[in-house]
């Protein structure tokens, strides 16, 4: 490896003082004058239709403003009249808790009693709960306009999800909302050539994302108009397109101002900043809206509930032979979820030559489906990964074996049939395989222990992007982007402008600009900022590097070839004492007496191919066999991440996804009634991991160099999240012999399982 | 001339609606929570040693959160010790109106009452206040601590300023802080050979900017000591610099935030911003100083008063032989007088083979020298422009024929040796000549009025700049800029990147970013961000547009050269409906199915030769002959603009100096009485020209293309405030008989003089 100074370096975050502090200011914590704070008046009905609001006695209320419904409100409408990507009912609530109205005042208590007085007159509708309901073609519809899957909103995620996948012509119920079907070889043939197969039905609730700042944004208006969105966005340029696109204005007077976002984990490219918007424009004030708890539960966005059922062959040698697997997602009551990319990576992660996979997406009346770190890939791995540990058993093979004798490498076809491009799945494999926790199983099993295994992958997102390197008057350089920092993304930024300058990267001040002037990136999510604008700093770096070098070279009367940098300092190769700092080249290029042209270096990145990342986790757990408790004692996690530009928080994005990971195995899940009332609405009723119910986190970190990536990194972000429920199941598995097919995995469940027949959990 | 499609027109002014209709929100409109309110306790005295502060009773008054004087603030000090970059003073109160202390309070009221009162205990010193008692070696010492000249802040102005100008070597008074010197040919052989001999002394007040918004800025910190500066400057970078410099902060902790700046003209570049962060700094809340007018008019740093004695021979043919002058200027507390350009340009606008020139800088007990609009060229011109006048006369030539015959032109020197560039002196003097105002002179002198011409010119300042002009979403531009909008400027470099694309002016966004983001560029002022900035902004264009032509040949499959841009589509040339929109092209640069790299042009000036600028004025006036009163009926400004990008922007530029020029020569002027106070501290005392007494103004637009600005465009905001003084003065000469050697032309002199001896006023 290259002697770096900069990258590779474990750097403390940039945004550490301000955040560890207590002194970080979020998007709420702003006061502008005249500021009116919003609650939203949510439907108590999951499906009804909307007969009538009464505003009148809200209105009386001191300090209310305004009442305002679908109906007030200057939104953009579609073919079908029905408003454009706004959170609010159009005349008919799809979900409890969908905004009917919202009411501004000048207080938030004020809003709050005016929600309490607002008179709503529903006529209840039938309500589709489940995914049996809503795949029941006797069902009503959902809405009385059929939606297609919103490709767009997968693709912010992901670089799968531009595979055109191949539609299903049979004849569908109509909540089904999009399809997907994938076939390799002959499935059939495929499993008669098997001598062991497995099939098992597996089901998830819906998780919320769980960050601790809820939903919010304000959105300011001036007197002509323009609109400045003041909101703790993933994705600032992608909030401003939608935010125009709503209210029907050029994107030019609409600047979105990325706050710093206090936990996102994909759920916070846009969801209330078009309907705040909109409010704004409607009263012509600054508008704050922040969801409480229960409204976010409400009328979040949270990952889906599905259902996947996976048959799946191997012959005696232990190799897979066919794979057939059925996927249902819930999409709530609008398209978007990530059918697409739960297929194509269930059958991506093992060469198997026979293939059939059949998925659905269906309506139901709940809030619509969002990403979730790694959106779709942790059901299908609790599918897959559960299957295989079930097919290791039935053929007597050693679960790690038989994933290392099967697994993908570069070339091998993805389920749409794109190749892998250069991956690192087999390394992980074979580094969990030689990690003690693996190597001493048995230690672990004989104090009563169950060991568990799983991998799973992320396709990566690709996204073309903008950086901008700026040398400032002191001799030190601005990054300027347009991505929005998070999880410590800026501090890597940093390090990779500093590594072309052997500065320190608390020599560099990374700035996230607003949209009205930034440099264009996507949204910080997916995987993809690291990837494609890391690969942006670095060139605009060097592109800043290049033109001090070349003033320099005229000064110092000498070859650029011949000059270097060191300590701040541009000087003759070797020759200390002969240079020019960077402050006295700054001056040279800024202020009246200065000859050379600003030291200016942009980099743009439109990388093609995305950077596939995979991991390999194994836990360790104890089940308790009185109350059917699991605890997890153990967790190793290994992952390619190309190259840890910062290894520090590499390791804090995983040490974060196992934990998220754990969460979705044991404790989350929003569950809803039959009347699609929602019974976790509150952190009381829906679980997240407390830190002690987090082992210490073994992390490896595996690097298989991408060919795109700045330093040859990947984007780390989505892959340790994925693997952690089929980890933690197979360990149950080993623990009980119990094969967990519902997650999250309950403690009753298990009990109940325990005391009565020992072969089949749930 | 090329058929331009967005050049060259009369374009709306983009911020013409928010300013027209009341709406734009200046620094004084925001209102962050926790807002201070800053007033200024001022000095009694013009000198005085300040003894002692009793706060005590001003913090008791409610809503006063604190009494700050220089002890309290973290203002650097330099070697001396003294407070650097902030107007307040360091135990010694240099002027009448020397801020002692800032008074912070909840409200502005609070402030003012707190103000009253600290009672400060001072010693009263001597006052120098004229010119004579600075000059007087036997008179105290300004300040303890001699000043040198501040070369930087004339510099922002002109490029003339970097000019190392000889020093004089005679012993000097001790409150001398700068001289010059030029000397070329020899002085006594070229008066030994005119055959006439003018000589005049002239004189000018002191002159305020009398913009609308007075001095102000709003600095808020963070809790990490990051300081945000919303203010009203010309030139943000230059403030970040300053700011950071006397808070001792890295520049990266000093954002500059440009606010509109509701009038300028040279006066706000930096002042108060230094004082306000210091004071945010010391009580970790925002804080905002307006001053009021009072305030402004005390502690501001208007155009300094001065006295020039002109000597100037010429031969029997009309050719100038020889020139002495000798200039003093007042440049008040502290150094930066325009003494150095206000010499080169006395001697620089006419050929004269033999030349000295001798100037002085002195310093007394009033606010420091500030650029107001040419700093330095209004009074040399009038000085001059008197002189020629008078030698006309006495020659008994054509005031215009003597200037035309004696007029600089490309490669004459400058009294520093410097060669002029390709300059419109002469055009300007041609185009004025033709002009019926000055052919029908006769008709105006038969009418009882007076005919007068001058002429006047600026060298144009220079420095770096860098453009970005990048490609949004729906297929619009937008420019990014580190150059504040000054009249209309954003208006222009609109319309500079409309024409790379053969779109509208409206259809591009400009923006100026704050300093932690924008590309560099240099002041708003000194007549060089058309000119810089401006061919920065054709090059970002140009690269942008560059960028779109190779991705839409890729996809149209032609050459680059084959493609053209008509109505935002690219298109094979002459072949409509073949082409991709520029909508479509940014669909393929951003998103997440976006293959090509964001359009991300950037442009980069560092233009080493400037663009003069020369003007030259006619005005017709008539003097009552009883009160004195003079009254401008016509004015003719003739200027050469190299090419005007927007004519309307350029003339409106001319109607405003042209008003400024009235206004130094007839109405204002900043009178201190011998104690130092100042007698014209509010618009009831000092007198700005109103509308009805400025006539309408005929402009003559000559187009001497520039050699680097865009488009061959000249920076055009300083020639047309600076031959007004005297032109009106020449006029009043032709009306009257008298020569005028004293401004503002007050009528009780005119009327003095002209009921007392005809030959001489003031």
């Amino acid at each position: 490896m290259a002697a770096y100074t900069a990258v590779g370096q474990r750097a403390k975050r940039l945004d550490a003082p301000a955040k560890l502090t207590g002194q970080e200011r979020y998007t709420a914590d702003l006061k502008p004058a005249g500021l009116l704070f919003a609650r939203p008046v949510g439907s108590t009905y999951a499906h009804a239709r909307i007969l009538g609001v009464d505003k009148s006695a809200a209105l009386s209320v001191p300090g209310v403003v305004a009442v305002l419904t679908a109906d007030d409100l200057p939104i953009s409408r579609d073919e079908n009249g029905q408003p454009v990507k706004a959170p609010i009912a159009f005349g008919e609530a799809l979900y409890a808790g969908h905004i009917i109205a919202l009411v501004l005042a000048e207080s938030d208590a004020a809003a709050q009693d005016g929600v309490a007085a607002v008179e709503v007159d529903y006529e209840p509708l039938e309500v589709i709960a489940t995914l049996d309901q809503a795949l029941d073609p006797a069902s009503a519809h959902v809405r009385e306009t059929r939606q297609q899957a919103n490709d767009e909103e997968a693709g912010m995620h992901n670089s799968d999800a531009v595979t055109e996948a191949e539609a299903d012509e049979e004849d569908l119920p109509s909540n089904v909302s999009n399809t997907v079907r994938f076939d390799r070889g002959n499935i059939e043939a495929g499993f008669a050539a098997a001598a062991r197969v497995v099939e098992h039905t597996f089901e998830s609730l819906s998780v919320h994302q769980g960050y601790l700042e809820t939903q919010g944004c304000l959105v300011a208006i001036d007197a002509l108009g323009d609109l400045t969105v003041y909101t703790s966005t993933q994705a600032a340029f992608y909030c401003r397109t939608r935010v125009a696109e709503t209210v029907n204005l050029p994107v030019q007077k609409v600047d979105v101002v990325p706050m710093p976002v206090g936990g996102g984990f994909g759920g916070k490219f846009v969801l209330v900043e078009p309907l705040v918007a909109a409010a704004a424009v409607a009263v012509g004030r600054p508008v704050l809206l922040q969801y409480s708890r229960m409204e976010d539960f409400l009328a979040g966005n949270p990952a889906p509930d599905c259902r996947i059922t996976v048959k799946l062959g191997a012959d005696a040698d232990g190799n897979l032979t066919a794979l057939q697997a059925r996927l249902v997602f819930d999409t709530g009551s609008s398209g978007g979820s990530p059918l697409q990319i739960a297929s194509i990576l269930l059958g991506g992660s093992y060469r198997v030559p026979n293939l059939e996979i059949r998925g659905h997406e269906v309506l139901t009346h709940k809030p619509g489906a969002g990403a979730y770190r790694a959106p779709g890939a942790q059901q299908a791995a609790f599918a897959m990964e559960s299957a295989i540990d079930e097919l290791a058993r039935a053929l007597g093979d050693d679960a790690l074996d038989l994933r290392l004798r099967n697994c993908v490498v570069e070339g091998d076809p993805r389920p749409n049939g794109a190749a892998w491009p250069r991956i690192g799945l087999k390394q992980c494999l074979e580094a969990l395989r030689d990690h003690p926790a693996w190597i001493d199983r048995e230690h672990a099993r004989a104090a009563g222990r169950g060991v568990g295994i799983a991998v799973g992958g992320w396709p990566g997102g690709i996204e073309p992007a903008t950086a901008v390197c700026r040398l400032d008057a002191n001799g030190k350089l601005t990054v300027v982007l347009g991505s929005v920092d998070l999880t410590g993304t800026n501090t890597t930024f940093a390090q990779v402008a500093a590594e072309s300058f052997g500065l320190a990267p608390d020599d560099i001040q990374v700035t996230t600009a607003s949209t009205d002037s930034a440099p264009f990136a996507g949204g910080t999510g997916g995987s993809k900022i690291t990837y494609t604008v890391g690969k942006a700093v670095e060139k605009a770096a060097d592109e800043a590097r290049r033109q001090i070098m070349e003033i320099a070279a005229q000064h110092l009367e000498a070859a650029v070839a011949d000059l270097e940098i060191v300590d701040g300092v541009v000087r003759v190769k070797g020759v200390p004492g002969s240079g020019l700092s960077l402050e006295q080249i700054a001056g040279m290029t800024m202020g009246f007496t200065a000859r050379h042209e600003p030291v200016y270096g942009t980099g743009s990145t439109a990388i093609a191919e995305s950077a596939p990342g995979f991991a390999a986790h194994l836990a360790e757990v104890e089940v308790d066999d009185l109350t059917g408790e699991t605890r997890v004692v153990r967790y190793v996690a290994v992952q390619d991440v190309g190259f840890a530009i910062n290894p520090a928080a590499v390791e804090a994005q995983i040490h974060g996804g196992v934990a998220q990971g754990i969460g979705w195995a044991l404790y989350e899940g929003m569950t809803y009634d039959g009347d699609g009332q929602l019974l976790t609405a509150t952190f009381q009723d829906y679980v997240l991991p407390r830190a002690e119910m987090i082992p210490p986190i073994e992390t490896v970190l595996v690097e298989v160099p991408s060919e795109h990536g700045a330093y040859g990194a990947k984007g780390v972000g989505e892959p340790p999240a994925i693997p952690g429920p089929a980890t933690v199941a197979n360990a149950v598995r080993d623990a009980t012999g119990l094969r967990v097919t519902s997650l999250p995995i309950r403690p009753e469940t298990l009990a109940r399982a325990m005391w009565s027949a020992p072969q089949a959990a749930d």
